[in-house]
This record gives structure tokens, sequence and C-alpha cells, in this order.
């Protein structure tokens, strides 16, 4: 491979606010960025040297794309896998590996990889077709899930019982048992070519009962210790078990018996890695670029309490995106702004997030809460 | 002025690396930035929305620069303040303000200004023609600097006694006393247009005295305590009677008497804040965007004892640059690399610079002198 500074030409595959991130940390290294979207106004088409408009999917699309770099990369996991295992054997460097993602877009070979490999997880039975539900021995209530292209909720179903079964998924998917858990946390873990491997400290989601959603995510996590140690190994298992290069965000659950169980796996950067940027020493992209990079990993050490929102598009807004409330936001002291440069808002669509730091933890969840209030995507 | 956020429009003098370092920090609030500089191929040209190519110097093309965008700001201050002056007066916002780059532009006017407002600087004198020099009431050995254009040591000439008078500058110059200093020391303090002024903590600058170069700055300075309040107080005071609005870097000598005295202000990012990228909580260049667009400024405490060093193109050396040991550079722990994507090196050209960081201050030292010497430029 070439040169990591100067004259390598670095490719993303997916031109979001991942890639967007990313390249805001690549600038320092002065490679060559270069960026397939499908979409002109992705927020990294500014940023890189060169930007695609094309499928992500679509192998000669990819596979063009992949011979005018010398590394790729990616910062979504649903694309052409086939062109990129061409690319590899023809000598283009691919991290995270193709297998890599091949494994982690199909949540079937996931969870088998899991079970072949002693991680713990939740049960889980594979489904081809409705019949296979019908006999199920995973008993009710369980969560259905798509094998493939399940996102932000997408591709979940929960059933409760028989009568739910008519609206499950027709498609390839697993069946997990229905895990209450008492605490959603992840560890986001990187892994070089020479093998090195470091985690940054676990981080925990604080769930808002009322709306059943993710409320915010606070870094590090004040579990005990010891589930800290537990988490952590489990990630870097999983890394060192892949042999990935790059990064992982893994995402778990603690069940209400005090077990973690792993649920599922993302090989990039990744939402609940946000907050890396001011409260670790290094940010999740500047530790994803070097391992790449094939170079030592940085210091994860957390400097602060952290609290990550993400600023999502109002409900029932839909068009060009007007921000409400961000001076009186950033009036509080250690608020931090990220807006992804989206041109127009959508219900739920991630349009930027924010961090809020504080030496005091529950000083800096007051203050979320306070931004959360305050802070509109409209349109 | 409008929203700072999404719709506004910010416009750079300057695309080197300080603008670089500003944009990769302005990507967060989402701004269009349109960069000016005479260079093709400078550093910012590929990351701004939109790059012209032109003098910073001749009103028409500032001028007409400026009618595009709704905020202008430098990160140089050789630019035509004519231009700023009319476009301030046709409604659009130019910060740091065209009178303070005025005044900064001229040492003349810089010492005549710190002359007024009691802020001490080491004594001086106006020297309009040669004959001037020749009944200066400074005493041997003096230093003559041009009032105008003088820039990283350009400009300024060491007169030891009469002899040295045939080689003095003729243009219109100030003459100071030699101050045989004990130290450099720096404060870069900001202010927003409500008034509010903050200091970054003060740096002080390791001199190499066989080489007779500064070899490189630290972060925070181990000066006493009363000095550090000392020094802030300076340059608050100046910010404060300058009403500046955005970053002003002040640097000053400490002189083997214990007393500080001004040398010289810069009204924009500064070599002598790069560190704060690594270093301190928010850095110069998010505290200059919080500055010019009027919000609360950030914290500026450190997080670590930071050493950074500039990286030079060698000497002899001319051409595509070449960078050495940049992967020996990173094995050490705490090394951060920042290319400014300049493709041709020339002796002491700045090329880009290195921070380390480490909790033990030796320690940070004695790594900054490794990497400076294993680090070379060439082509």
């Amino acid at each position: 491979m070439k040169a990591f500074y100067g004259d390598l030409k670095l490719g993303i595959l997916g031109g979001g606010q991942l890639g967007r991130m990313l390249i805001q940390q690549a600038i320092n290294y002065n490679v060559t960025v270069k960026v397939l979207d499908p979409d002109r106004e992705a927020p990294c088409r500014k940023l890189c040297d060169e930007f695609t408009v094309g499928s992500l999917q679509d192998f000669d699309t990819v596979y063009k794309f992949g011979k005018t770099v010398d590394l790729i990369t990616i910062e979504i996991e649903k694309v052409n896998v086939d062109a990129l295992e061409k690319l590899e054997r023809e000598g283009v460097t691919v991290y995270p590996q193709p297998r890599v993602i091949r494994l982690i877009q199909d949540k079937g070979l996931q969870k088998q990889f899991f079970k072949e490999n002693d991680i713990p997880t939740a049960e889980f039975q594979s489904i081809t077709n409705v019949a296979d539900l019908k006999h199920a021995h995973i008993k009710f209530p369980y969560i259905q899930k798509l094998r493939r292209d399940g996102y932000d909720g997408k591709g979940v179903y929960k059933v409760i019982d028989e009568t739910y079964l008519d609206k499950a998924f027709t498609h390839p998917s697993i069946i997990e048992e229905w895990i209450d858990f008492e605490k959603e946390i992840a560890v986001i873990v990187a892994r070089n070519d020479d093998g090195e491997i470091k985690a940054f400290p676990m981080v925990e989601m604080e769930f808002n009962p009322e709306a059943n959603l993710v409320e915010f995510l606070i870094s590090p996590s004040t579990l005990p210790f010891e589930l800290h140690q537990q988490a952590e190994e489990i990630a870097k298992d999983i890394a060192g078990k892949l042999k990935i290069v790059g990064l992982l965000a893994v995402e778990m659950f603690l069940d209400k018996h005090g077990r973690i169980l792993v649920n599922e796996l993302a090989p990039r950067p990744h939402n609940s890695g946000h907050q890396t940027i001011e409260g670790n020493v290094v940010s999740q992209f500047e530790q994803h670029l070097r391992a790449i990079f094939n170079q030592p990993l940085g210091d994860t050490d957390c400097l602060n309490n952290a609290v990550m929102i993400n600023l999502l598009g109002e409900a029932g807004h839909e068009g060009p995106a007007v921000y409400q409330g961000i001076e009186k936001a950033l009036k509080r002291e250690g608020v931090y702004i990220h807006l992804y440069g989206k041109a127009l808002t959508k219900p739920f669509r991630k349009m930027g997030h924010i961090t809020v730091v504080d030496a005091d933890r529950a000083k800096a969840i007051e203050k979320a809460r306070y931004v959360q209030d305050i802070l509109k995507v409209v349109s």
C-alpha cells in the first residue's frame, strides 16, 4: 500500500455524515479522498477531492470506483461485496475486508458467527419461510429480524403471540428470544493489520420509557467495573476473531440477570461513537484512519463525561431544513454542535448531533435534556 | 447578520493552513465557505465551497469577493483594508474589523497604540528615513523593523553599532531597544461582539541556543502563576481596548528582569495556538468561529501538556514534497500529525505541524525532540 500521507487515494463507499466526519479528520493526513454515494447532495460532496454519484450496490459502479483508489473503506455496510472482493484480488486494499462486510450484512451469518465462537448472544433460530415460523423453537414473545438490510429499527418485528404471525416478514430472517434488558451498551473497538486492538470505554444508552426511545448516549457508562471489563473483552474478542481491520462497533444488551449479550455489529464508525470527538483523547474517526492506515492506535481514554444526542428531523416536517434553538443551546457551557450539511429535513432524519461535556455527569445529563427540549429541525 | 448555521456565507481572505484548519472546524456549523488566495494550489482549495484565485491586496478583487459573502474573516493580515472598509459600510460583516487590521498591519501604529494605552512594550522610535537613524535616541544594539509586511523574521534587522547602518532598511520602519529576553511567551485571546473575552493559557517557546531558533512551543507554560496572570491580563486588556471581534494572538517577551513586554499582535488564528487542537478543550479555530459568529466563547482549559513543532521544508530541498519519518513518529504515543496539503516544499516552508501530548511534561518534550530529529520534508 502507498504511504498514507500525501499520495494515497482513499475511497469511501457512502457520503453521509460518517464519511463527512471521517474526511474532517483525514484532512490532517493530506490523503486524496474520493467518495461514492447515490445522493448528489450527500454531506460529503463538497469536502472530498472527487465525488461520484452512483449506486453502492451496483457491481460495475463500485468496481469502477474502486479501480481509481488505493484503499477503500466504508461508512455504510450495504455495499456490493462481490465488487470489493474482485478489487481486493486485483490488489486494492479494502478495509474492513469484504469477507467481514459480507458476514455482517447478513444477520443470520452474524448470529452463526457468534454461536460458533462462543460470543454471548440471545438465543436464535434461522427462518427461511413462514412455515418455519409456525414451528419455531423460540418461545413467544420473540423478535423477528430480516437477515439483510435492516437499519435503524427497520426490518424488525416483535411477535408477541400466534396472532402476530400474520404480519411477520416472509423474507429470510432470524428470530431471537425477547430480551427484557436493563441497559443498552456499546463498545467501539479498533484493530489494525499488525493485530493491535484497542477499545473505547463502554457507553450506555439512556432510555426514555415514556417515548419508548433511546434518548441519548452517555460516555463513559457508570455500570460496575466488571461489566466494563466483560464488555470490552467481548468486543476485543470479536475483533480478534474476525481479524477485522478498522473500527468495529459492538452493540450489546445488559439483561435483567446481569448477563451481557451481543446484539449486533457495525464494521465502521458508528453513531454510538460520535461523543469521542470531544469526549475522548482520540475520536473514533482518527482511530479508524489509524487502523486502516496500519498505524499504532491512539489513546481511547475519556477526557470527560460526554452525552450525545442525535438531532433528528421533527415529525411532520419535510423540506428545506430550518434549525431552531441553536444559539440558545450554545449558551450552555460544554455544548458542541455538529451539523451534517443536509439541505432537506424529513421526520427522524439524522440532521446532526450535539455533544455535551461536563465534569459532573448529572449536569451533563441535565444540559442534554435541556438542549434536546429546545433544539428542533423543522421545515 | 444571517444565522451562522446553515445559510451563512463565510469568506476567508487567505487559503493557507490557518484557513484550512478553520474550515475543518467550520464543517460542524454547516456554513458555506468561500476562499480567496493568489495561489491556485493553496491548502484550502479543495475544502471550501468556492475557491477564487486572486490577489488579497487588490482593491477590486477583495471588494468583488466580499460582495458574495455575509461575513468575512482573515487568516493573514496582508489584505486590502480599503476594500474591507467599503464592504463594512455596505453591510458586510468584517471580523476582525478593518480598523483593527489596519492598525496591526503597521508596526508603527501598533507600537503607538501600545504606548497610548499603557501596554508594556520595548522602547521604540519611528524612522522615516536614513537620516533619522543617524540621530536615533535608542541605544545600540537595537532592532530595526519595517513598518509593513514583515513576516516570519523577514523585515527585521539587528543594528549592533554604527557600522551596521549601511545595510539598514530605507523604508519606513521602527527601531526598538534590544531585549535580551529570558523567554518568548504568547497568549491567544478571543473576544466576541457581546464583549465576552477569554484567554487560552499562556504558552512558551523553547529556544535552541545552538541553532539560534525557536525549536518548539510548550503549552501550558510552567512560568510562575503571577506571570500567567500578568500575561493574560495584558492580552485581555489589548483585546478589550481594540474591541476586536475574533482571535488575537499576543506575542510577548519575558525579559531578564522579569518584565513582560508585548512584542507584536496577530488578529487571527496563529502558529502559537496549533497545539490547542489536541491540548485544550476548544481549539483556537473553534474559538475564532464562536467569536466571529458572536456566540459564547468555549472553555480554553488545557487538557494536557502539549508540545508543538512546525514541520518545515528541509534546507536545500525544493520541489514535490516527500515526507520522511512519519510512521516512525506515530509509533510514539500521543503524537498527532497535521499536514497542510502543500504539494511543493521549499527551504523552511511550513508544510505541517506535529503536536505531542503527554501527562508528563518532560516526556512530552523528549518525544518532541525525537520527532523533530526523525521527521524531514525533502524533495
